[in-house]
C-alpha cells in the first residue's frame, strides 16, 4: 500500500443517489418555484417534518442544567437501559431481557453498522427492494457479499427462494416496517422467516426503525419478542420521537455475548453516546402520556397523506400501486408508463427525470436493488396533505390520461 | 466462519486495563473511606472535574429552541466549520485552509479511529509511552502493526531509532502535549518528527487533544500549520471546554481527498454528529472573551496542581519525576522503590497496589506500551489541590523514608 493508496474498502465508498438527487432536487426547486410560483413538491426524504415534542427538547435542558456532560457510561447509561427494557416490555411485548441484552448507539445507523461489523467480509442477504443505505453504506463499508431475495410485484415473499439463499448465508437483514415499500411484515411473516434463519443457522437482524408508524390499526410484531438467540433487533428514537438529528439507537439481543463485543467496538469508534441525549431519551420512553399523544399525532397525519397519496396514485392508469401499512413510503411500479423500448439508466431515471420537470421529486426504484427498476419511492413525511395533493395532480399530468 | 464465530477483530479486543484499574479503585474507595474517614485520591481519571462553561450550555439550549434537532450535514455542518477555519488560523496559526480540508466527527477518538482506517490491515508507530486508547483499542480495532519507538527516560526522541522505524511504515501517530507524559513537543521537534515522515513517505497523524493545556507560558505548535499534506492533525473540544461528554471532535488535512473519503465513512458508522452539538461547539470556539477566560481559569488550577504535585514527588528519594509542560499527567519512575527480584505481573503492580493500599489509584505504566513498567501514570485532571497534597502525603508514606 503507498503512501497514495488507502484501505480500499474506504476508497471503495460511494455517496447514495438518493444524495445525488436531493442535490438535483435542490437545484431544480429553485428553478420550478421561480418559473411557476408554485412550491416544488418534496417526496424524496427521509427526514421527518414534525418537530422534536417539547418535553423531550425540555428533558435534554435538565440534563444540561445538572451538567450530565461527561463521559458515558460505555455501552449505555443504567437509567436508559432500564427505560428500554420496561418500553420492550410494554410496547413491543419482549420479556425477559436485561441491561446485559443493550447496546446503546448513535441512532439505528450505528447498531446496524455494528451488528453488520460482526459479519464483516462474510455473507448475509436482504429482502429486496432494500433500504439503499443498507446497499450503498454499510454492506460495501463490512465488505459483504449481500444477496438480495426479490419480493413479488405486490411484496409479498418467495418463501423458497428465501429458504434456499438461507442454506448460503450467516445472517438476513430484514426490515420491518420496510423502506422502501411501506410494507408491514405480519405475526406470522416475521416468526415463518426467524424459524427458516434458526433451521439454517442463521442469524437474523431486525431493523425495526419504523416500529411505531403502522396505519389501519396494525400492530408491530418486533422480532425481538422471539426466543431466539440468534436474532438482533434494531431501535430508533429517530422516527417514533421525531428525533433523527438526535442520533440515538439500541439493539436489543437475547445472545449477552452481542453487546459485550459491540460495547468495545462502540468504544472504540465513539468513545458512547452524550450522556444528556441519553437522559432525553430516558424522557422520551418514560413520559408515556406526552409520548402516546405525540406519536399518535404524527401518525395520524402520515395516515391522512398516505390515504390522500394512495387515492390519488390508485386513479391513474398505468400505476401500480400496494397500499403501505407502515412507514412513510409508497412504492408504486410505473412500467406501463415507460415506453417499453427504453433501457438501462435511461428506464432508471425516466420516470424520475419527467416528474423532476413537472416540480416533483421522488427516488428511483433502482436505488434499492434488484427487481423493482420500474418503481419509485415517494416519502410523504416532510409532505402536508396539500403538498401531497399537488404531487398527485402533477404526475397525473406528467403520466395520466386527461380525463 | 460458523454462526457462534463472529469477526475475529471483535471478538480480540479487550477492556483496558485502565477500566479493571477504575473498577478496582471504586471498591477499594469505598472501602477506604470507610476503613479511615478518608477521602480516597482518584488519580487514575482521564476526565475533566470542570464542568461546561455555561455559555456552551446556553447555546445548545439555543440550538433546541431553534430545532436544530434534524440530520445533520454529512462530515459537518458549515458553520461550525468556518468556526474551526477560524480557530485554526487565530489559535493555533493555520492558514490556507477550507471547509473541504475538515471533518467534524464524534469527539477525537473518531477522528483518529477513522485515521487509522485509512491505514486498516498496514503499518504504524508511534512513541512509547502512548496513550492506553491507541494501544488497546484503535490499534487492535483496525488491525494496524504498530511499532512503538521509546523515549528516553526524561522523554526525549531517539532521532535514530525513529528514522529507523520509518523506513518500514505507512504512519506515525504524534500525541502532542501527550498523555501519559505531559510532555510538549517543541516546534523544533515537531518539525523535525515531520521531515522524517516526509523524507520517509510516512503520514503524520497528530492527536492534539491537549493543545490547550500547556503551561509556563508554553505554546502548542500544530502540526496542521506545516505545508505537508501528508499530515492529519486530529483536535477535540473535550479537553479544552470540559466537553468530554459532548463527544464533539474533528480532523484537519492539507490533503483534501482525507476529509472526502472519511466523510462517507463517518456517514456509514453515525450519519453524522448532532446539530445542536457542533452549533454548541461552534459557539464554544467563536465567543473568545468566554472561552478565553475559561480555558485560562481552568489551565491555571491545573497548573497550580501539578506544581504541588511535582515539588510533592520530587522530594520523594528514589522518585524520578520529570515536570510536565502540558495535558494533566505525570508519569514518574519508582525503579529504585521496586524490590529488584519483582518481575513480570507482580513488579508491573507493585507500586499500584501498594498506593491502592494506601487511598490513591494511579494507573501502571505497562498500559502505555514498552518500556517504562517502572512508572506509573497521575492523573491531576479530578483532584483539586487539597487532594493532591493529599496523594503526595501518601505516596510518601508507601514509599519514602519518614525524615
Amino acid at each position: 500500500m503507498s503512501r497514495h493508496q488507502f484501505n480500499p474498502t474506504l476508497e471503495g465508498l460511494n455517496l447514495s443517489p438518493i444524495v445525488i438527487t436531493s442535490e438535483l432536487a435542490k437545484q431544480k426547486a429553485a428553478w420550478f418555484q421561480q418559473a411557476t410560483g408554485k412550491e416544488f413538491v418534496h417526496f424524496h426524504r427521509g427526514e421527518v417534518d414534525f418537530p422534536t415534542p417539547d418535553y423531550i427538547k425540555q428533558a435534554a435542558r435538565e440534563a444540561l442544567d445538572e451538567d450530565r456532560t461527561k463521559y458515558p457510561k460505555s455501552g449505555g447509561e443504567d437509567d436508559l437501559k432500564d427505560a428500554i427494557v420496561q418500553k420492550l416490555r410494554d410496547t413491543n411485548g419482549v420479556s425477559g431481557l436485561t441491561r446485559e441484552n443493550l447496546l446503546c448507539t448513535y441512532g439505528a445507523q450505528e447498531a446496524l453498522q455494528l451488528s453488520f461489523k460482526l459479519f464483516e467480509g462474510g455473507r448475509g442477504a436482504g429482502f429486496s427492494p432494500c433500504w439503499s443505505c443498507i446497499l450503498e453504506n454499510l454492506i460495501p463499508y463490512e465488505g459483504i457479499d449481500f444477496t438480495l431475495v426479490p419480493l413479488g410485484t405486490d411484496f409479498s415473499v418467495d418463501w423458497a427462494q428465501l429458504e434456499e439463499v438461507l442454506t448460503r448465508v450467516q445472517f438476513f437483514y430484514l426490515n420491518n416496517p420496510q423502506n422502501p415499500t411501506g410494507k408491514v411484515f405480519s405475526e406470522d411473516e416475521v416468526r415463518a422467516i426467524a424459524e427458516l434463519c434458526r433451521k439454517h443457522d442463521v442469524w437474523l437482524i431486525s431493523d425495526e426503525t419504523y416500529e411505531q408508524i403502522v396505519y389501519d390499526g396494525l400492530e408491530h410484531f418486533s422480532a425481538a419478542s422471539l426466543d431466539q438467540e440468534e436474532i438482533i433487533s434494531v431501535f430508533s428514537f429517530s422516527k417514533s420521537y421525531s428525533m433523527t438529528g438526535w442520533r440515538l439507537g439500541y439493539l436489543v439481543t437475547r445472545q449477552v455475548r452481542i453487546p459485550s463485543i459491540l460495547r468495545l467496538a462502540d468504544y472504540s469508534q465513539t468513545a458512547g453516546v452524550v450522556p444528556f441525549i441519553q437522559y432525553a431519551g430516558k424522557e422520551a420512553l418514560t413520559n408515556r402520556a406526552e409520548s402516546d399523544r405525540a406519536i399518535s399525532a404524527m401518525v395520524g397525519e402520515f395516515q391522512r397523506r398516505r390515504d390522500v397519496l394512495y387515492q390519488g396514485l390508485s386513479a391513474i392508469d398505468g400505476i401500480q400501486v400496494e397500499k403501505p401499512g407502515g412507514a412513510f413510503y409508497m412504492f408504486p411500479n410505473f412500467t406501463e408508463l415507460i415506453p417499453a423500448e427504453l433501457l438501462g439508466p435511461e428506464r432508471e431515471l425516466y420516470v424520475v427525470n419527467k416528474l423532476m420537470e413537472h416540480g416533483v421529486a421522488v427516488v428511483h426504484g433502482s436505488c434499492f436493488g434488484i427487481g423493482f427498476k420500474d418503481n419509485i419511492r415517494i416519502s410523504f413525511s416532510t409532505t402536508p396533505v396539500s403538498a401531497v395533493e399537488a404531487g398527485v395532480r402533477r404526475i397525473r399530468q406528467a403520466f395520466g390520461s386527461e380525463s
